[in-house]
């Protein structure tokens, strides 16, 4: 249940507003004229509030639950404890997302310039800024119409950012064009120096870092996440791509639409990967590979070949999963049959 | 030696006061009223410095250490060389931290409110703030006494902090209740969304994130490591958890009292670990899963499975132990003899 | 080819000026007094721009190439697509480094201390300072000729850094002593303190933190890196060393000069690493370890032991690299070989 104090609250609504939400339909004598004030969990929710069942694991909890409503796929319906009214949804987690953004709202937005904001006479910003106390926002930089930028943010000159951008507190964007309505958590740093030397004896050989950042529409970058610039071509990120807290981009990446990053992951110099790709937590490519549309690699992978399109791919290096699944079990069997490692070493 | 530069020192204190400080005795015909004036390891230490050995390591460095004192076990005291005075600890390394801590007290803090920081009117700040240059305080915020916010951090809206917090610089904040003397290192992230979307083939659905982050007592988190708030419930960290830099905690964890969590960890979303719980670095954990009181996790293992209560684990997938030491063993035996893997490859 | 918006671009250059910069000699009949504007890939680049091959892969593209002009390796000079200039090098890429560095300069250093910067009247300042927008610079810090400090940065009371440092926006440093010409990329965190408790089952008491972070000359470190001081002595960190995004180095740890540690590696408590030492990517380091001069690690591998100067490991625990690619093959065959694991588990 959202705590007032950090979210804003809307409703309360009736059923037949939440279902259509929901993008679903009432149950079967649900009365939807009912109002509900908020939402909650399976195990927390009240007989005002909305809850609803995505995960098969939870049957046992919605058969339990004292939800006044649920949100739940039909097959479910029958499970249902007495009293409780349903939205039935193909969807049910995309349905419950779409009503969870109806009871809380996004926070609105402030206006205007903080006094305490550096923003150069050179920069052009859009119609109704917010540009929080602290930011430095640097020559020739342009900004779109209704631009958030979070305290103590820094944007170098040049740099480009779309409409609707929310930019939270500490982060760093220089060399880099950036679409519309992108969010950057804290902490994210876009467009600093790719990592490239000319290795010597006698010591290493900075090479300039001559590209850009270059990101769509719609992309997420989750905090303390690092996205450096391009060596000569550009660093890229496709429209609607997620990435998660922490994770490193290095140069020349070119990732497609609708990847999703999970966090910890680092992505060496120079790869590609297409569109839909999912890389689960500490996946770790090496560098100038490519990862077809919709390839998927599980956390802690190592990938060191390309991965085909379509392709999940596991372990270190990195192995189709079916063969990895297999090498996992092969291995179990080993540690537990095996002499104590001391007996050789 | 610490470097009056950039630490505080008090003393020179006798050995007796050393002995008390470390909760040990001295040792047999010490001189207890000959004072010393600082700390130093057991190569680099003096005749006027104080010592220490907690690990068996380093017995011969002790035999052959010039320190005029030093904190040890009794069972190492007939290794001293001629002339160094003890103080018999059965703990000494917890007696060399209080003897280290009575040498070198924490750091002065400034008090008041730096002009260059902009406080909101609606915050409510405890006695004796500390509140630095270039730092933010939203609405809303309550700090409790002698709060210390280091420069250039936000705290934003609502967010609850409790007694003698200290919170180093570049810090961001938001959506959390925060408990006494708790540490937040430089660029620590508390508080911004979970990486929650509905995956979908015409793009993803971001799902609101609408919990918060509740942190207890006497909690420290390191430089640049992420918390993000729950989804619906809330993340949390219990009393006395230490957490080192750049970890990554996802929405919904619930970590108990007193974990020790080693850096570049990630714990995935909606994790419970119970107290007493100790993971090595680059440990990472797969969603919804559970660690016991006491469960422990070698650096780097991969965990996809719940832990019960005091097993420790190593490997990706982590397994038991005892088994992942021999199959450490078979995988050596395995690299030695098998033919280069380009022979089949 | 560089985008004029972001960098900073020079010439046109003669095709002698351009090979004397690479430290090469113009090819057979080639056009010396002939201008060119700019570099740019093989793939991209027309006729009035310079281009390289370094990487035996690309030598198609080279033949194809429209380039004006190509640095190149005297042995693939043969390759060269009719009425391209050619450089010939020794060491190609070293030689467009260069190159790329006459053509694109290095941006111009703001010059003075911005109004919105916060310097102590006790810290002394070289000639010719740029101190951008919300820096905090505290008592007794020590900067030298020509620092630049970018925005938002924190250093800490008593912090000594010399001769030409670029320090970019939302760095904090303190306890640290560090050289000439060292560079720190966005929310790198220098001299906190490090991770150290004496374990308790009653709590954890904390260890005083009494070391510094002492940093040679002509050192890079990565967007949120971090590098905590050292707990009695120092952590330090040799000449010439570079370091990627996302790095944690833990206390004592002491690294040699012209050292390359890749992103999202992690380096224990105590280590200490030769000089010319190269980790790659997500490496993690256990305590107390010793890496020998020029000893290499594979991208992820988890290090256990002290590895010998020269040597390359990889793997988890890591093992030397020949034994590993053997190892791996030897894993590829079970795992195609092995029934499926869900057979025994």
């Amino acid at each position: 249940m959202a705590d007032a104090r950090f979210h804003r609250t809307a409703g309360p609504f009736t059923l037949q507003e939440i279902a259509a939400a929901a993008g679903g339909q009432p149950g079967e004598n649900a009365d939807v004229a009912r109002r509900y004030s908020g939402i909650a969990t399976l195990t927390e929710a009240g007989p005002d509030q909305v809850s609803f069942l995505d995960n098969r694991r939870y049957v046992p909890a919605f058969s339990e639950s004292r939800a006044g409503a649920c949100i739940v796929h039909p097959r479910f319906a029958s499970r249902a404890p007495a009293g409780m009214a349903l939205v039935l949804c193909e969807d049910p987690y995309r349905g419950y997302a779409r009503v969870a953004a109806k009871f809380h709202p996004e926070p609105l937005r402030p206006h205007g310039i903080h006094p305490a904001a550096q923003v150069d006479p050179g920069a052009r910003l859009g119609p109704d800024p917010a540009i929080e106390a602290g930011v430095v926002i640097e020559a020739d930089v342009q900004l779109g119409a209704r631009c958030w930028i979070g305290a103590n943010s820094v944007i170098r000159a040049g740099v480009i950012i779309g409409d609707d951008a929310r930019i939270d507190a500490h982060v760093s964007v220089s060399h880099a064009t950036i679409g519309h309505r992108v969010r950057l958590f804290p902490g994210v740093r876009i467009g600093q120096d790719g990592f490239g030397y000319v290795l010597g004896a006698n010591g290493h050989l900075k090479v300039p870092q001559l590209g850009r950042v270059v990101i769509g529409d719609d992309v997420e970058i989750g905090a303390n996440t690092a996205v450096d610039r391009g060596s000569l071509t550009d660093t890229s990120i496709g429209d609607g791509t997620v990435i998660d807290n922490l994770v490193q981009i290095g140069h020349n990446v070119r990732i497609g639409r609708c990847c999703v990053i999970a966090g910890l992951t680092g992505i060496s110099g120079s790869c590609q990967l297409g569109d839909f790709v999912i890389l689960g937590g500490q996946v770790g490519i090496a560098g100038h590979l490519r990862l077809g549309d919709g390839a998927q690699a599980a956390a802690q992978s190592g990938i060191h070949r390309d991965v085909p399109a379509g392709e999940m791919v596991g372990g270190t290096p990195a192995i189709p999963m079916r063969e990895f699944r297999r090498l996992v079990g092969a291995l179990r069997r080993l540690g537990r049959r095996s002499p104590a490692a001391g007996a050789e070493e």
